[in-house]
């Protein structure tokens, strides 16, 4: 490619198409901004703007209140004693393996963990063992589980297990495992814990101390109201100087954490999460209603014959759904597999992914009942379109 | 703290102080959005909406053209083969350090290198070795000095260093060391060279291929006009087949990158990029005036009594300071060392650390002439200022 001018109108100010509907996409409702978040984002846009008044230690500074934000909002809101700032969950477990193991160790992951903890523990070279859970329709993972995986690596390799994570709830069923009994069975083994709260820190209540892990991961983007990439870190010393551990400061550099490279969200993305955050909390005080939401929800579209997996009844607003009755339809209409992601668009519908029918799943999450009627009645709609069509085309094979 | 209404009331939006402040902050100037990548903030500030038809891969999503951005535009751009999105300049050194190197290997950083370098290195459980630089007043790297490092590491470890890296320029003086003579003198020795180019990469012309270095990371934040944090990360295969080592893939999950955790700046951060990218582009054309700009600035500022220190004359926008008569003012004002960053305030002009006088950095990039000329006016009354007291002072010492 040549840079001319040609090419770089490619570039430059592009729309979102999606930006007015209604969404249920599970990676996104629950990083939709506040408008004190939006007003952030214009506000602190600029490159390093954060830094302004920066001595040396982001989380340390005062204006804007950094440091109130992040040695005393997060950790009171995540329930542990240390928390930081990073690019996102991701980021925020493969600090704590790479900071906390050593190229080899084994870490322990349910067999719902999202692909990012599996490439995390890639990157810090761990082998990784997994919990498994029980198939459809239920995907429940044993805590027990955790127990035998860590006897089996102990007797297999001669050393515990590093690390073992919980995802919390993972992230195709929405399913809240027993966080609380996995901890209580991992420190049988003296094994810390990480919860991966992706989906629920920001969303739903979670507390470190009260579930007893050690530590606690979760994603601005994806569930407090924040522009990313961001994630928290919290870390509970109730069972071991872990914090020493994953903020080791530089022998060089006194004041810069290792595991952190110095600094990592140093920008306008910080400042959404803190202008979201007073409603962030709000909004997990709400929790009951929102799971009241996706359980309305669920009830209505098994009404209509689709099937919801995972916990029953449901405890969180990511569900997954198989509609045996959907892909029946796409496996005679024109546009085959796609005709459900084109016509929820055509309904200012977005969030399920194009191109699936048989299973997928969305995510009530703030939607609120009025937008889940109207989805609701638009799934009636689009079986009725299909099933009218159905009956039109048969019609029309008698006439042939 | 208890998470009540009165403690949440100290976050929500917070007004950004320095804003319409002339900025000859190093960190900020080549940070400063542009229109479009202010709108696209706007546009997709929402967690993770560039998400929206991703099939699994962040680089390859067409819509919004990612794909083109990231493997046409983005190669061309820093002369490289393979170029990828990251979370900052940093985060992209430490993928490279990890990927290529084994825990306990060494690296060469120039004796001028950011901070960061050392504590990815430190991240990365690799040794240090410094090549040494000239002192007082031009903080000279010579080439031959990686060949001294390279020499000296393999006679104590047995071992080549697994990398070298320079600092292009380095962030204290500015200074463009000798990049080309230097990739050369570490290829002789088959260690591959990484150019630091978080305050080149977006400001002036530069091109892997023409200076002969392996990978150059750049920063989006620091100078590509861009809302962070996001950086970039080329790899040249001309010398090795890097980018399969530093993108490999997970053996599980065949799409993602283990060393990029699956994805990196998943969200507006790189809209901003995409959308700053023509004028980026057009800018480092520019780049001739700036430094025209920058050697007339650092003449008015000499003939005040300052001293440029670094390279004479400059290269570069950002330039390093000595100020004996600053520092002497603040040695009998009332407001002490904090005078200078004071004075300049109240003339609307923000970049200069508090609390500095006698020795600071400054950067003059797209400042332009005019507000250029009005800093150097306000040096001019601040001496003036300072020098009047300091006669009415020596008045009222004699009255008494």
């Amino acid at each position: 490619m040549t840079l001319d001018d040609a090419a770089l109108k490619n570039f430059g100010f592009i729309e979102r198409p999606t930006k007015n509907m209604i969404n249920i996409d599970p990676l996104q409702t629950g990083g939709i901004l506040t408008e004190d978040a939006r007003r952030a984002l214009v506000e602190w846009g600029d490159g390093y703007s954060i830094c302004d008044n920066c001595g040396g230690v982001l989380d340390l500074i005062k204006k804007p209140p950094v440091q109130e934000f992040v040695h005393e909002a997060l950790p009171e809101f995540l329930g542990v004693d240390q928390a930081r700032i990073t690019h996102g969950a991701r980021e925020s477990k493969f600090a704590v393996m790479h900071a906390i193991a050593q190229e080899g160790d084994t870490v322990i992951l349910d067999g719902l963990a999202h692909y990012s903890s599996v490439v995390a523990a890639q990157r810090a070279r761990l082998e990784i063992r997994k919990v498994p859970h029980s198939e459809h329709p239920d995907y429940y993972i044993d805590p027990e589980g955790y127990g035998t995986a860590i006897e089996e690596t102990i007797s297999e390799t001669g050393k515990a297990p590093a690390l073992a994570l919980l995802t919390y709830p993972d992230g195709n069923y929405g399913n809240l495992a027993d966080a609380k009994k996995i901890a209580s069975v991992c420190h049988e083994y003296d094994v810390p814990l990480l919860l991966n709260c992706a989906y629920s820190v920001g969303r739903m209540p979670v507390d470190a101390k009260e579930l007893g892990v050690d530590f606690i991961v979760g994603s601005g983007h994806k569930s407090m109201a924040s522009c990313g990439p961001i994630g928290v870190l919290g870390v509970n010393d109730d069972n071991g100087d872990y914090s020493d551990i994953i903020f080791r400061k530089s022998p060089t550099n006194k004041n810069k954490e290792i595991e952190l490279l110095g600094c990592t969200a140093r920008s306008a993305t910080l400042m959404t999460m803190i202008a979201s955050f007073p409603e962030v909390v709000k909004r997990t005080r709400n929790w009951d209603n929102e799971v009241a939401d996706a359980r309305w929800f669920s009830e209505k579209l098994e009404a209509l014959g689709l099937i919801q997996l995972g916990q029953r009844p449901h405890n969180h607003d990511l569900m997954f759904f198989e509609a045996p009755n959907l892909y029946e339809i796409s496996t005679r209409v024109k546009k085959g597999r796609y005709f459900l992601y084109k016509e929820l668009k055509s309904r200012n519908i977005h969030g399920i992914k194009a191109g699936l029918t048989k299973f997928f799943k969305l995510s009530t999450f703030q939607v609120g009942r009025e937008n889940l009627s109207y989805i609701v009645y638009s799934f009636e709609q689009i079986f009725k379109k299909f099933e009218c069509w159905s009956f039109i085309s048969f019609l029309f094979s008698i006439d042939h």
